[in-house]
């Protein structure tokens, strides 16, 4: 198949509904209990339904695989380890990402409603899918919500060419009166789903977002996915790039500070150290500040919602694309396919059709169409 | 003076103690009380000594002259107006910044030995100086701690060239064995202190770093720091730049985050309505999480120490220039400044020479030198 057609492969509309019954299942059926799959699911699908497709149920094979063979436990139960007032531990026990975080960040929520402010670290886990979910659960409870986790080592510090952080998301949310308003970007320039997709499309990468196994800057696409994913020495680089001239040792820190809390402050693996030993070890954070202990709660919401209103007044720099706020475009995509259904891949449907016979449930039912 | 000349600047070795006895008497004399100067002399001086000029007794004439006139009122006495267990806010009574923000820093150091967390807001503030000293006073005391300000309006958010957001340092410290942990940076890609710093020196400017009153890019670095002093449409760039391509959205993002909690969230302005109706109307915060009740400090000093000495032994880019962390830099500075003198450029010590003039006190005694 050549690029183009791969640009224009074909794709089904899949109703929300019908993916999360679909992703339920494969989970339940590949040994997760009922409120696992749940969860899992629906951040999930969530993911698919704002447009983060990376992070969509093209990634379900890795839980049914990672259930079924035991290296991530079905049966784990997050367990608080640690619980002193505001600050809690949480031990995931090789579990699911997605049920563990959200324990830890519905502990956050009730400390933050009693203390003010909360933290609550998650040991042990694994992959939980997208953060802005999770931030997002904490905002609908009148939270601002700082949430990250650690991953895979990818991306290169400051200074070295050797991947040692993971795409240590920066993600918050709150909520405002238009709606939560919620960041959630990979602390590199660029993720690896991002490198993939553009793989999909054909580019082009930029200078700036990889170094090649010599330390040099690469913009060979499928090389560049390929070293990563095979660990050949390829390495992302941090928001800001490699030179300080652009930023990249900001970049860098604002990485370490997700390394730091998701690693030892955790009592967890740091991204280095994760996918060792058979287990993912990964550690993910909450930070939760009740927006009511700050005083006027409808006097804060007016503010934001004014700073809001007036950043997107601002004079644009393309009149064709007024300026968005992070969440606009999520927002707007999940309204669109919560009514329309969501555009799934030809590749991933076929993928979820493997998953389908492996766990032996019905396939995913859809409606063809070309977008 | 030609730049060649410039950049050979005669300067001045200036003993630490004398610096801050000059500093203390300066505001002492412009009508600062004891304690508020010498917080004040102490937060300029660190600057200095750590290499962060821009930030250092080089903008001791707009605090002298701002307390002469009254624009900072040199009578304000920090005042904890909400108080909701870990979560509390102050109000600066347009005061001087740093005593207004270490007044913050130890309360909210006090609430999360209570509670484990804490967030304190600050409002109706002026300028503060670097927030690292105030992250690291917090860090010493057994702290990670996140410290940030919002600025006058010099940062266009991503999508817009209106500058709306101030440079609001993402800053962040907590203690290793090795000495604390700091970083302390602007979340655009370069500050307005490094232009001018450049502008000094006689560049080069990058693309990227800002734009002009048209929009477009620019790397003229007279024309773009008198723009940005003189608010003629000029607008410094978020980390990652003016290009989603570079993650100038993420850049944007973090700013925004910045912005929230120093605006909205603390009853302050934000940055884009800050220095109006004749008073600076800023806001910062301090969020603290005890390490200690995380769990077992030993083990989780431990692992800071383990990642941190990791990271440093990681295959450095240039063999020339081994990995570094934050703060590394500016604590090598800081030891030998403190030991040999703070070098002060021939024009910033004439600047202090007519502050002396001006208040009356002893001239800064230094030693010249040729750097």
């Amino acid at each position: 198949m050549t690029r183009a057609d791969n640009h224009h492969a074909w794709r089904h509309l899949v109703d929300a509904a019908e993916l999360t019954r679909f992703t339920v299942e494969a989970l339940r059926a590949a040994g997760a209990p009922p409120h696992d799959a749940r969860v899992t699911a629906e951040v999930l699908v969530a993911a698919d339904l704002g447009g983060v497709e990376s992070h969509g149920v093209a990634r379900l094979r890795r839980y049914v695989e990672g259930l079924h063979s035991g290296a991530i436990n079905p049966h784990a139960v997050p367990e608080v380890v640690s619980d002193r007032d505001s600050v809690c531990v949480v031990d995931a026990h090789n579990g699911l990402g997605q049920p563990a975080l959200c324990t830890a960040v519905d502990l956050a929520v009730e400390r933050a409603r009693r203390f003010g402010t909360s933290a609550v670290m998650v040991r042990r886990s694994n992959h939980m899918g997208i953060a802005g979910w999770f931030a997002e659960r904490a905002a609908r409870a009148g939270m601002l919500a700082l949430v990250s986790t650690n991953a895979v080592p990818q991306v290169a510090p400051m200074g070295t060419n050797e991947p040692m952080f993971g795409t240590n998301p920066f993600c918050y949310a709150l909520p405002t009166p238009g709606g939560t308003l919620c960041f959630d970007g990979a602390t590199s320039t660029v993720s690896r789903g991002k490198l993939e997709q553009l793989d999909r499309l054909g580019g082009p990468m930029r200078p700036g977002w990889a170094l090649g196994p010599d330390g040099q800057p690469t913009t060979d696409i499928p090389e560049t996915v390929q070293g990563l994913i095979h660990r050949k020495g390829y390495a992302l680089l941090p928001l800001g790039g490699g030179e300080s001239d652009h930023g990249g040792h900001k970049g860098s820190a604002l990485s370490l500070f997700i390394e730091l809390l998701c690693g030892p402050l955790a009592g967890a693996q740091w991204s280095r150290h994760t996918y060792q030993d058979g287990e993912g070890g990964l550690g993910h954070f909450v930070f939760c500040l009740a927006l009511d202990a700050l005083g006027d709660a409808d006097a804060i919401r007016a503010g934001v919602d004014g700073l809001a209103h007036e950043v997107r007044e601002g004079a644009p720099v393309d009149p064709a694309h007024p300026v968005r706020l992070p969440g606009d475009r999520r927002r707007r995509l999940t309204a669109e396919r919560t009514a329309d259904g969501i555009p799934v891949l030809e590749s991933v449907l076929a993928d979820l059709d493997d998953i389908a016979a492996f766990v032996g449930i019905d396939p995913v039912r859809g409606q063809t169409c070309v977008l």
